[in-house]
């Protein structure tokens, strides 16, 4: 029986076991697609013969089961990203062209062996973030008919919470990529800007446009994003990721001041916004109160500042010729950019820049921020009676990200008593897309909120990821480095994260260093010898971190490779032969912090 | 008997050895200010009484000679950056205000004992290459009383090459800092944007604006920079710097082609560039042509694109009301700005992010450009005669490198059969600085051409520097990783340059490791041994290099700190001495290349 909720683990193992083949996935599809109470998710959805055919082609290339880390996964598109043989209208009837050539992001994911399902609703020309700006109707919230699915990828987020996909793209400028998350209980990645390709676009504001993920889960979000992701070359705004790394323990997280919070008057949404919070420090983590000041004065350059002259750019030559084909709301928008002039554009940038430099005390006292995804939801008909200054209410927590270059990942938070969900967002420094997911993951699982429509749907294993991280390099620490040790500030202050505590071989010797300060160890690798083994602890740290933690580490230390009690060769701190001659041998202790509360 | 040219080294010399004070240099200074045959140079030049005086309160601070890097070094510092007491006005008289505090630039080279002189002439608001834009008169190139200054850093440059101060600083948006440096047969350096704080500078394009540094040498510059360089968290544009690296031997430098060879006639200075290019070559560098367009477009978009909207927005509410104070070369270019709305600076932001990526091509085959600094030279009467056209033929080779986020080093490049110079200029990538320098020098000295007016003066010692270079990560290597043997690949691949071949203190012995393929030694430290000493070489990586390149090294060997034989002790490979025991020991070959020749 498949689960309403398509999540990979859940296909992969039905896909394992013979319980399902991508043809009779997509067969399910259809007849779900077909049964789907919500008219408005899809502007072109692919037929059943198309899909069926879609999923033949696979098995006549990879017939093996899960030959490819997307093998038979469905997913949706958001209709400003090209499919090849498609037509991609942007919610915009008279712009619409059919597309040659697949998005490099649409490309990587088929090439996984992901099937695309069909193209989704949006705000046109993705100005919005509420789902009602489209000549195609307005989706909904899975858990609501009259509410709004929240945008501009409105379509993409309802497709995946209703069970039509196990995945979709949207794309995120504004919050695009985060606010639909939280309407219908999904997960939202949105990368930095420049790690997905925006090749195959059609283009909200150029210099900020991320493609953006939603997935049941973390798990599969990150694995999607790995996927997609990487440098093209065809894509001016591509960049080449250069991870940042987060702290696996005592992470601090920036929450609202009191003065800060705006929720609109929306209880439940603020009553949700607590309990995440009092979730993350349940994890282990640290509740830091920041300024949200200067991020909420970014916010609103968005819009009321000269980058909304990107999205005339955008579609100038057609905005000249069809400015009536436009939704008022949008046109409305757009028509605004006249009002800016160069000079108006670089104050922008000089105003940005300025604003960014008072957000740095924020992050000399947090890792991540964990904001409300939006403040609160509105119906479909108050929407539309009032449909700009409501829209910008969904942006207040998310317009700053992409001016600022941050990751971003929502995860959902919860239901209020009115059965509307809530959500929240951990936003962290560009490229902290990876380290942002352990975290995320965790506080998704504590929300308890199931996936999508699926209130009580039961998470994947968060082991279940058929795309490892990227490592970062090792580094196993057997003294003064050690958790709580007087050296250990070195590895936190550049940037290192504890990823466990093991023991080495049994073939080492440690030595008590005579006259050092602190105390250190020194470890001897002896073949053929058999000891108790020794109590190490293995830290991750970012290249350059390393590169320097190893330049600074004096004679008679090094760094070798170590043999720990499963095997694996690790970097890690060994010691010259000559300098434990005479030097008492701990040996016996187990480890140095044993042997430090022996003395 | 002081040299005209007043470089550091001389006058470190001097001052040690008694033969020179601050108070008497300084009653020099004046003497020459009042022998100058060129009356532009300073808006507000010192008078004698004040320039003792800051010779004076030197003295009552640090009495000792030589007590701060710059002790009693006089400067100049160009009239659109802030000198705490004295006006600045930016060749705009109504425009004039008195500073209340040093510029940030100026105030950590006042800290490190430098004496500023005046503030000097420049194109009004740094809106030129020529230096006849100013109502303070034109100054004139020290080598021709009809030849322009070059420009806007006109009266920083002939101060210098004139011998009235040791260095200057200067601004470059478009080329400012390195146009003038030709015309005066001095070194120019632009540093990447964001390395210098901007903090106190009178902008010309915000985005973009460098301070500069005019030098009599190389050296002279580097230490300059490093003292004036740092963060600032007032500059909304400062950036920290991260070190790129650059080969020390096999220098790869992009030379322009046939077709994108442009010297408006000018075939002196085309015959300098070749001999620059020879000059290189013979330094042991390879000559690679590469296609200069997508450069040479770049540099078009900084004034014929909206890039001129920051020169508007810099003093827009000045230019409200007095736009007839300005030069007309300069009101016309700050005019043009309002032609240009907010959707053409980001259709610019556009363009430029496209062509940067067609830069790309180049990079993956040079290391660095070599350049013709200004393709040509006019009289002032010229000048005045066709302003704005032939002013543009200054930056053709310039007006690129801030808008790439290039670092750049003008030098001397000769002199024609005319009497005028020749110069050159090397573009690195962002933070290629320091890398570039041993480079500029090496290239500037190869010129033959004296330093400022003096055609024949000797350049100083090049180890003469008092502000050495911040450290990279250097790596002793003493097997397979040395220049010609199979693993040295890994070093280069990884950014690594040679530093010096040297060998290690007496106290290690070498092993051959038995199985190792490519065959590797083991080098072991054994205190109070005294062998014949080992060869080695000395790598410098750049920190996340030397971490991926630790990271990679398999057990027996590691990374500890080695003892070389004039007892520094720097990172480099050492052995487990498990691994040594039955190993043939090579010891007595002295190096593992000649027991490798041996066999």
């Amino acid at each position: 029986m498949l689960p309403t909720i398509l999540d990979l683990a859940t296909l992969r193992d039905l896909y394992a076991s013979g319980g399902l083949t991508p043809v009779s996935l997509m067969q399910e599809v259809a007849d779900r697609m077909a049964a789907s109470n919500d008219p408005a998710i899809f502007i072109t959805a692919l037929d059943r013969a198309s899909l069926v055919r879609a999923a033949e082609d696979l098995l006549a290339r990879h017939p093996e089961p899960n030959a490819l880390p997307l093998w038979g996964v469905p997913f949706a598109v958001k209709d400003n990203i090209d499919v090849a043989g498609l037509p991609t209208t942007a919610a915009c009837p008279a712009f619409a062209y059919e597309a040659q050539a697949d998005a490099e992001v649409v490309a990587r994911l088929k090439a996984a062996g992901a099937l695309c399902i069909g193209k989704t609703n949006l705000d046109q020309f993705a100005t919005g973030l509420n789902g009602t700006r489209s000549p195609y109707g307005a989706p909904r919230s899975v858990f609501s008919a009259e509410h709004v699915s929240g945008g501009s990828s409105s379509g993409s987020a309802v497709a995946v919470a209703a069970g039509l996909a196990s995945f979709s793209l949207g794309t995120d400028t504004a919050g695009s990529g985060r606010v639909p998350a939280m309407f219908n209980n999904l997960v939202g990645i949105k990368p930095t800007p420049g790690l997905l390709s925006t090749t195959g676009l059609v283009p909200a504001c150029r210099s900020l446009d991320c493609i953006s993920i939603f997935s049941a889960s973390v798990g599969d979000g990150l694995a999607i994003r790995r996927i997609a992701e990487g440098f093209d070359a065809a894509d001016p705004f591509s960049r080449e990721a250069v991870p940042h790394p987060l702290p696996e323990t005592g992470l601090r997280f920036g929450v609202l001041t009191p003065g800060e919070r705006e929720f609109y008057g929306d209880a439940e949404r603020e009553a949700l916004y607590d309990a995440a919070i009092a979730r993350l420090e349940g994890l282990g983590a640290t509740a830091v109160p920041f300024d949200y000041a200067p991020f909420r004065e970014i916010a609103t350059l968005l819009y009321n500042g000269p980058w909304v002259a990107e999205r005339l750019a955008a579609i100038a030559p057609f905005f000249a010729k069809h400015a009536d084909a436009l939704d008022p709301s949008v046109r409305t928008i757009v028509e605004s950019a006249n009002g800016y002039s160069a000079v108006d554009a670089f104050e922008g940038r000089y105003a940005l820049e300025a604003l960014r430099r008072r957000t740095e005390a924020t992050w000399a006292k947090v890792d991540i921020l964990l904001l409300p995804t939006s403040p609160t939801t509105y119906t479909v008909a108050q929407m539309q009676a009032d449909p700009i200054r409501l829209n910008s209410h969904f942006g207040h927590y998310t317009n700053f990200a992409n001016l600022l270059g941050y990751a971003a990942i929502a995860v959902p938070g919860g239901f209020g008593a009115d059965g509307l969900p809530g959500g929240v967002t951990l936003v962290g420094p560009g490229f902290s897309d990876e380290a942002l997911g352990s975290w995320a993951d965790a506080l998704h699982r504590s929300a308890a909120s199931g996936m999508g429509v699926d209130r009580s749907a039961i998470l994947p294993d968060a082991n279940r990821n058929p795309v490892p991280e990227a490592p970062a390099i090792g580094l196993v620490v057997v003294g003064a480095h050690l958790s709580g040790l007087p050296l250990n500030h070195q590895l936190t202050e550049l940037g290192g994260r504890l990823m466990t505590r093991t023991r080495t071989s049994r073939e080492y010797r440690l030595y008590a260093l005579p006259g050092t300060h602190p105390a250190k160890p020194g470890l001897i690798n002896e073949p053929g010898f058999v000891g108790p083994s020794l109590e190490v602890e293995v830290w991750a740290l970012p290249p350059a971190g390393f590169g320097h933690f190893v330049a600074a580490i004096p004679a008679p230390l090094g760094i070798g490779k170590i043999t720990l009690e499963d095997g694996s060769h690790v970097s890690g701190f060994l010691c010259e032969s000559h300098a434990v001659r005479g030097a008492e041998e701990v040996t016996g202790h187990g480890g140095w912090r044993a042997y430090l509360a022996s003395r």
